[in-house]
This record gives structure tokens, C-alpha cells and sequence, in this order.
């Protein structure tokens, strides 16, 4: 079997998502959802009308994109959207013009401190055309006149999402929430939206699942906005802990932004998984920018907290055309993967026990202790011995787990086997 | 115009105070608060009687002052009160004897350690004559007999001190005190009174006052107490935040000294003005010396703290011939009065917040946000998004400037411009 | 006198109980017992039947020993009991055999690291028969058979412990609690019952005490259990702050382990009086080792902790025959012993006072305050006005100490002193 198994089937989707041009609406996000409809086929699509209102927002026109191009007036391509489609300012209105060189420099957005890279740029909510290139290309003008071509539209249709529930013994849910409105962009955005998927998978293979599991896939922003002007009385009502889950692929160190709070389920379990890694970084919540923006402002103040490799706006390579598919790789995204299935087993298996016994228990005569005993005897079961001093009934497993510093993954175990032998019981 | 001419009319107002021998009670004091009603005409000035019940004290008899001298027994003054009014310790009883050499030392305070200054000393209770001196002047004694004479008198009279209120829309107030009874002492205190004043006329110029505003001068100590004892219920009642106004004009750095909680809206106030310097030194409540000591006593526990340059006792020229107009400057008072400026600009517009938006609002399309998005275009209104973010009808706007770390005098503005938007609503 | 009277008095104790086999149960621990009960005739002596429940534990056979050795066939003794009771492993069963140089090896248990010492080892729990020898000696053996004699007997019996109640004015008490199961080991464990005794006869000594006084001399683990099943309510309703005393006799400097919790009364005043040390070493109740791990259960939650020298299981002698009477000093036990006594005198005076002036008290008029007003005049009553300052009815004295940083043994003279002014009353 290949190394990283599972990192390699979410690299491999994200590749074949790649080409297409996802934007705030349009054509490209109902083809991206339909492929992703393939490997989940409960994957529920919803389109909602341009005009709809989402608290105080309202859903824009539909965009299509066919073809854009800059052409010399009588040679070849300069650029085609076909291509990069970063190439076009997204959202760009219909444009057919020739232009001098000067006026088709003033369409043109580049990053001069990243010559050789091609920005990626929207104007949702203004009319613009407008295209991207690299600075050294734009230095490589040299005729009068040019031909600029975006074969777009912009008309009433629908923003697209789609969502997944996967039902568990409860009605309380851990939601997961990741965009799908960036084109050719790898690690921001499409590592998010694909591992996701894949731990839409993992769900299903666990039994017993104490939670249910919502899935949803949305444009930044409005997406999330339109979303939740939708659900929120039975979001604020069952969701127990959700995740933002993008910018996942890149083999960066892990790092996490928290809810508005800071202390929700969501962020106790996403510390708790980290702090068992050697390092990580941890933002504030001032330097948020994905749709924690919506989910956690006030009034609506929900769990949701992000896991992050390398985190939007902080390397170089963000929403530029450097965020290939060389900029993501399967062992990051089997890492990143392997992280949030850990969140997930934690939440699952979190519970608060008491410990039936006054005093410590007689371990011994269940097998469960040394009966030879010397200096250092007890060390071996230290950590079981931590456990039951603190099942106090009030302590979560996670929050036990931060106190005796054993990692989740260590702990649940042993709870189990307490509460076999009826030593602890939840509460 | 000059630099600093609010400085300058402070340290003018000083400098016609310096000479005039101010104490616990006497002329010095009535002569001292009529130059100030010069200043504010509505400054009201109070008569306590000698023998009047402040809390777990009384009111001394009144000290009057003409003049003292020590002189050679055939020749001219070595000493003279006229001269600097330090050289009587302070309340000292009459006094009239030719003495030894040996006698005369036995009255007479000085400072070894600072051989060149005169120390400040009183005995307000316990009856004593005695002298002050530069220790280097007491080596240089070589008579056999002195003259010394204390030209003054303890008779029934009067405490004095004075009142200035300027009402605002609210009876609740912001409250400041300082001292009136150290004689010729500059930073400590003259500093204090003088500074107030100018204050006092700044917040004339503030139209639409939320806050009363209410300005005492009184002696320190017992004057606070007498002060307490007459209005304690009401000053419970309406003090919103206070402080005591000392030590403001030397050029030393700023520091604070908190309230015995140090949480109060006072403390809030001026540790998140201080917090915008480069630097400021933060007292312990332990280290307190000044008013607060009565203001924030068991039982009394009013919201005042203090914010000064070169705290009382810290600096070397502390009560002795040193602090004295050349240790003060206008740069240094200037500097003092706007920080206290920013603390009543920030108590003035402090509010608590709520937005009315669930979910972030559409700014883009009241002008508010970029409408070109590329990485880095939110920079610009990052602090307006973190200010909404954070209204949640709980924080009040000091709180969210702590959060946030944006400056108070940036931040009201920008909540105001969102109240105009109907995005803000104060709760 | 001698130096560290005390201290030579708990020492020679110690010594004299040293050559003592005591184990979980048996005669060793009674004989210690009654040893003990010469030096405070009013300790009770309890016998617990076999069979016996305490909570999840059974009180089991009794053990006795009367001899052990190990001997070449034809030779004399190469290890006897009577040498040294570490050499038979505790609560072995009889045996007598002669048996191959390979099979008494693996009977035998060594601290190859620690080669010239013999280890502490036991086996209540589960049936063996075991010698200990240090690791040297055992590469000396060389002859093909050896005779191996534990002459010892495993009968119903009793458990045996002793308790010792102290009246005072309140049926609330302090508590302390030391074990009496271990052979001939110094620090871990006789300094423990020994410093307890003479704790108590401390304080007998004390006229007016506020509180009862409590001392349990008992095996560790089953012996806490066995008191708690018999005591829980009581221990509940009554123990104000209690202390398992145990390492106190060797001149490593103090540690504290606290209860679970870690801000009981018994924790605030271990800290309190610690502090007051150039250093002492915090450890984490997750290094708990004593029978704290049965008073502070969940369920039971007593406010017990430890102040102790070098702690269990962090010494390399700990456990092994080199903690004997020359690892411990009658220097380092009068030091704790001291440390112990300004933990009661602590608990003993700690109250709630409140300051009877609204602002500070006239103390000048009482003698109380220098007369002389001068820079720095205030320095040697700050201490009082500290005092003054922070007695609001809700601090108690131990948490004004730590406020004012002044140690509890200043700090009530102080108290008592304005208390008898009439400037504080308790609440």
C-alpha cells in the first residue's frame, strides 16, 4: 500500500477539482459539488435565487465565465483564462475591447513583490472587468494596441451549496464547514472542501456514533451567511462543537484560531489534539478570516474554532498562483486528516465520569495494579491512577486529559476499560 | 503660539502659588484657593471649625504663620522663614529663646544623606517648635548662643478647602482631588492643584457632558476625610470613577497607582490610556501615600486611583528644597493634562455596544469595505471589523480597546461612525 | 541545652522504634504503638478485625514475623531478618527450603543500580515469599544449594492503629495523619509519627486553642481507608485543614504537595509558611504518593496536604536501607517541627477582621503613628496601615499575609494588637 493511503485519494480529488473555475456562484461550483456528489452520494445540493436575502446581505447575480483573453491585435495570445483563470478579476462583467497599452495596464492587477506570480482577485460587489497577471509579464508589453476579451455574464440564477448529514444516536451535532468559491487555488482552498470529504468518510466507519455529523460546503462569506440565516435556530440548538477546515494541504506546522470565546468544546478538543503534537501555532481570534467571521459573531456565537496547516495571509504563496497542486501534498493532507479524525474520536468518546469507589479503588485484585511493591513500583499505572483521582464528575475527559497530561488517544482507552470493570461511571 | 501653552499656564499659576506657606489649615491655604477662584470664579470655598468630628477625627486648631528666624545672637539671620518657608516645621508653636548651640540643634531636622537641601517636616499632632535646614548650613554653626523665633499661633479657626462642580447630563461623576497643603513644594504638590484646575477648564469646553464632573482641594489626609465624612453617601452613590491628582509635573515617566481593587472604571480608564504609551510604571496599591488611602478604604472603597509622573517618595527631590520650580516644566505638566484629557475623553464615551447585524454586515455596500478583494485588502478595516466583531452588549468600548489593542481616541470615532450607520447600538 | 532539643527528642524516638518490624499489620505496629503511647498516654489503640471492609478494600490475615535467614547448607548465615528486617520482602508466607543457587536468586530482590543497598519491598496482595539483599552480596553467592527460612505466619488478626484527639474550643479540627507500616526506614517513614508526636504534645501546650486537634498514626493506604470508612461524616463535617506528615527528617529542603484541590485552608497555610522560606519546591498533586491519595478522593475531598523535606520517591535513598537513622538529623526535624508549629499557630489565629474606622483610624492620638511628618516617615507602620487597609470583613488574615507580604508570625501580633485597640473586630 502507498504511503499516506488517504492523503493520496483527497491530493487526487483536489487535483481533478482544480481546473474548474469555482467563484462566489456559478457553473463551476455546481460542477465541483457534482463530483463530489461521486464520492458521497448523499451529498444534498441546494441553490438559492439571486435576490435572496441572508440577514443583512443579499445573494448578487450569477456569474459565467466562458473564455477571456488578451491578444495582440493582430498576433497571438498573451494570456487566456483558459489557461490560469486566475488570470480574470472574478466576478469581471463582459468586456470586448482594443485598448492602448496604457489602458489595458489599468484592468490589470499584479503583485510587483512577487514578479513572477499571478494574483487572485474578486470584486463580488462592485461591477469591474478586470484581469491578473505576473508583474514581469506586464513588463514584457511592448505593442500599442491590445485586444481584451472576457466572455462572462451576469444574470439571475442561484448561489449554490451543498451539505451532508450523517445521523448519530444524538440529534447534537459536530459540524463541519469548508469553502468552495476559490478557482485554481490548492491549499486555500481546495485542501479544505476535499479532506473534509474524506472525513465525511471516516464518520461512516465509526459505530455507535454518539453525535451526528453535518457536512456543509459553501462560498466564504455569503455562503456561510445564507447558510446560517437558514439554520440557525437548530444550529444554535444542536451544534456541540464545528470546525472551519481549510488551508489543510500544505506541509507547514499545524495551527489553530479560535472561536470568539476561546473555550468551546470546538476549541478544547482542537488544543487538546494539538498540544500532543511537539508544536503549534496559536492565533487569536483577532487574526481570523474564514467563516469563523460569521459563525462566531455575536448573536449567533457558535462552537467553531479552525485547524490549520500554514494559515491564509501568512506565507507567500496565499492566493496566489503559486497555491498549486505542488504547493499541497498527500503526507500533509493524511497528517492534517489524522488530526481532525483525533478531534473527532476525542468529542466522541468525551464524557464525564465519576469514579464509583470512596477512596482508590483495590486495583490489585482486579489485575489491575502491581501486588509486588517497591520504589517506583506504581509508575505503570500512574495514568490510570491520575484518571480515577480526577473522574470527579465534573471534569470531562478532555479537560482530565489536559490535567494528567495524557493525550486523548491514551486516555479514552483506559476509561473504557475502568468503566468495564465498573470503576467509573459517566454521569 | 507657544509650545505648550496649556503647560505654561499651569506652571505660571504655580509659580504665583510657590511662595505662599500653605498647611494643614491657615491663610496660606484661604490666600492660595482665592488665586485659583481668580481662575474658576465658581470654585466654592469651605469652612470647617476647629473641633469637628471627621470620622475617627478632629479638626485641629488653625496654624497661622508670620515669620521665624534663627540669628546670631549680635548679627543677622542664619535663617529666615521669609526667605523659604521650609525652614518652620510645619504647625510648629510659637517659640522665642535664646539658646546654645547645642539647644538649637536639638530643633533642628535635616538631611544628612542630601547635605545641601532642606526637608519638609510637620508635626500636626503633637505640639513642637522646630527648624528645618541644609545639613551642610548646620555644620557651619560656630557661636555659642542663638536666637530663634517662631512667630506664629494655634487657636480655635478653621479647616479650609474648596469645591467646583460642573454639571453634566447625568448626576453621576467623575470626581478628582488634590492637595492643598504643602508649602513651598512644586511637583509634589503644586503640581496637583494647578493641573486640576486646567482640567476643570477642559471640561467646560466638552459640550453635551454625560458625566458631572466635581473638582475638590483640600489638605491631604484629614481634608479627605473631612471631605468623606460630609459627603460619603452621596459620593457612593454617583462616583463613576475618580482620581487623586499628584506628582504631575516633573519630567519623569508616567505611573499608576490603582485603587485597592484596581479593577474599578477608573483603574480601567487610566491603565488603558497609559497602555497606549511607550511605557508606564504600574504601582501596587501597597505603595500607596495620598488620598486614596481614605478614598479607598474599607467600608468607603470608591472607584479613584492615580496616575502621576515621579511618584511621591520614588524621586530624590521628594519634600525637601529641590522640588521646587526648576523640577517642574510646562512640557512635562502639558504632557500630564492631555493623558488626563484622554482618560476623561475615554470615560466620557465609553459605552457598551451591541451590533445590530447578525453575521458580519455588508459594509461594501455603505462604503465601507474595499470592493476589490485580493490577499491584504481587508488591512484597512480590520480595526472597524474588530470593533464589530466585539460588540456584544456586554463589552463596553474600554474592554474592546484592550481586546482589540486600538487606541481609545481611534476607537470612539470609529463607533460612532458605525451608531451613525445603524450598525452599533448603544445598550 | 542541646542544640535542636526538640528535634533530638522526635530523633531518639525514632531510633528507638527504628529496629521495629512494622508492616500493614502485626505486632511491630502495636508494639510501636504502645512505644508511642508512653509519650502521650491518651492515644487510643484501635484493632480492626480480618475480614474487615473499608469501602472497596478488606482488611486482610495479619502478618507475623518472627525470624528469616538465608544459609549456606553446611555454613552459617548469609542474610538474617534479625541483621536487618529489609532483608524478608513484607507480608511474605512461611517458608523453609533448601533450594539450587539459581532458584533463591530468582526469590530475591536487588537494586542493581543501586548496588550496596538493600531494597524495601512487600506483597500484601497477593501470596509470596521473598528476601531482599543488596545487589553486591547477591554476586557473591557461589555455593549450589542454600537453606532459606521465613518463619512467619499469615492468621486472621487485626489491623492496628492509634488515634489522639486534643480538645479545643470548636469541635472543628486540624488534622494530621502519619503512617506506621514501614520496617526499619528513617525518613519515609518514622520522622512522620514521630514529628507528629511531638505536634501533639506542642499543642497541648497552647492555652485557648480555638481549634480540636486530631493525629492518626495508621498503616499508609488500607490504614487512611479503614479510618475514613469508620469516620467519613465526621472527618467531613469537622476537619478544618489536616496534613499528612511524612519526610521530614533529612536536611533537603521543604516541599509541599497539596490536595486535589489545592486551595483548601490546609493548602493556603502550607504556602503561607513556606513562603516565608529563602525557597521551598511546589510539587503537583499528580506527584501525590501518600495517603492524600485516599483523603483527597472524589467523594471524600478532604482539605489535607503535605509539607515535607525531600519527597518520597525524588531521594535516591528512599525505600532502601539507606534511609536509616543517619539520613536523618534532630536539626532538620526541629526545623520541621518549627515549620509545622507556625502552620498551627497560623490556623490558630487566622480570622476575618474588619476595620472598625470608615478611613484610617486617628493612630497618631494612640501612640500608635510618628508624630514628626518627614519624608519616610511612614516606613515603620506601613506594615499596621497595610493591615488597616486590607481588613474588609471578607480577607482573613492568612490572605491579608499574602496580600501585604508579611509573614503570619508578624502578622498577628499586629492583629491582636488592634484588635485590643478596638480598630479591628472579627466578623
Amino acid at each position: 500500500m502507498a504511503d499516506n493511503p488517504i492523503g493520496l485519494q483527497i491530493y487526487n480529488l483536489a487535483k481533478r477539482l482544480f481546473p474548474i473555475c469555482r467563484s462566489l456562484t456559478g457553473d463551476g461550483v455546481r460542477e465541483s459539488l457534482k463530483i463530489m456528489q461521486q464520492v458521497m452520494p448523499n451529498l444534498n445540493i441546494f441553490e438559492v435565487p439571486t435576490g435572496s436575502a441572508a440577514f443583512d446581505w443579499t445573494v448578487p447575480k450569477e456569474w459565467q465565465i466562458r473564455d477571456a483573453f488578451i491578444r495582440e491585435v493582430d498576433g497571438g495570445n498573451l494570456l487566456s483564462f483558459k489557461e490560469n483563470n486566475l488570470h480574470v478579476v472574478g466576478y469581471s462583467a463582459p468586456f470586448d475591447k482594443v485598448l492602448s497599452k496604457e489602458e489595458l495596464i489599468k484592468m490589470i492587477c499584479t503583485l510587483p513583490e512577487k514578479p513572477s506570480l499571478i494574483p487572485y482577485v474578486t470584486s463580488y460587489y462592485e461591477e469591474r472587468s478586470g484581469f491578473c497577471m505576473a508583474y514581469n509579464d506586464i513588463l514584457k508589453l511592448d505593442k500599442p494596441l491590445y485586444h481584451a476579451v472576457i466572455d462572462s455574464a451576469l444574470k439571475d440564477g442561484f448561489l449554490t451549496y451543498a451539505e451532508l448529514l450523517i445521523p448519530g444516536e444524538s440529534e447534537k451535532e459536530i459540524f463541519f464547514s469548508s469553502n468552495i468559491c476559490h478557482p485554481s487555488l490548492a491549499n486555500n482552498e481546495l485542501s479544505g472542501p476535499t479532506l473534509t470529504l474524506a472525513l465525511a468518510k471516516y464518520v461512516e466507519t465509526l459505530t455507535n456514533r454518539r453525535f451526528s455529523y453535518r457536512f456543509v460546503f459553501i462560498p466564504e462569506t455569503l455562503g456561510s451567511l445564507v447558510y446560517l440565516s437558514r439554520n440557525l435556530e437548530k444550529m444554535k440548538r444542536d451544534i456541540a462543537a464545528g470546525f472551519v477546515v481549510c488551508c489543510v494541504g500544505d506541509e507547514g506546522g499545524f495551527s489553530y484560531l479560535p472561536s470568539r470565546s476561546g473555550c468551546t468544546l470546538a476549541d478544547r478538543a482542537a488544543k487538546n489534539i494539538l498540544s500532543a503534537l511537539d508544536s503549534y501555532k496559536s492565533y487569536s481570534y483577532l487574526e481570523r478570516g474564514s467563516d469563523e467571521r460569521q459563525y462566531c459573531a455575536t448573536g449567533i456565537d457558535l462552537p467553531i474554532c479552525s485547524i490549520m496547516r500554514s494559515k491564509y495571509g501568512e506565507y507567500p504563496e496565499y492566493h496566489t498562483s503559486a497555491d498549486n497542486m505542488d504547493f499541497i501534498t498527500p503526507k500533509a493532507l493524511e497528517e492534517s486528516y489524522k488530526i481532525y479524525c483525533s478531534a473527532i474520536d476525542a468529542l466522541e468518546h468525551n464524557a464525564t465520569y465519576k469514579s464509583t469507589a470512596l477512596g482508590e479503588p483495590q486495583l490489585a485484585r482486579r489485575g489491575l495494579y502491581p501486588t509486588l511493591s517497591y520504589a517506583g513500583s506504581a509508575a505503570s499505572v500512574r495514568d490510570m491512577m491520575n484518571l480515577l483521582a480526577y473522574a470527579d464528575g465534573l471534569l470531562d475527559l478532555i479537560g482530565i486529559s489536559g490535567i494528567i497530561k495524557l493525550p486523548m488517544n491514551e486516555l479514552i482507552p483506559l476509561a473504557l476499560k475502568l468503566e468495564r470493570e465498573g470503576l467509573l461511571v459517566r454521569v
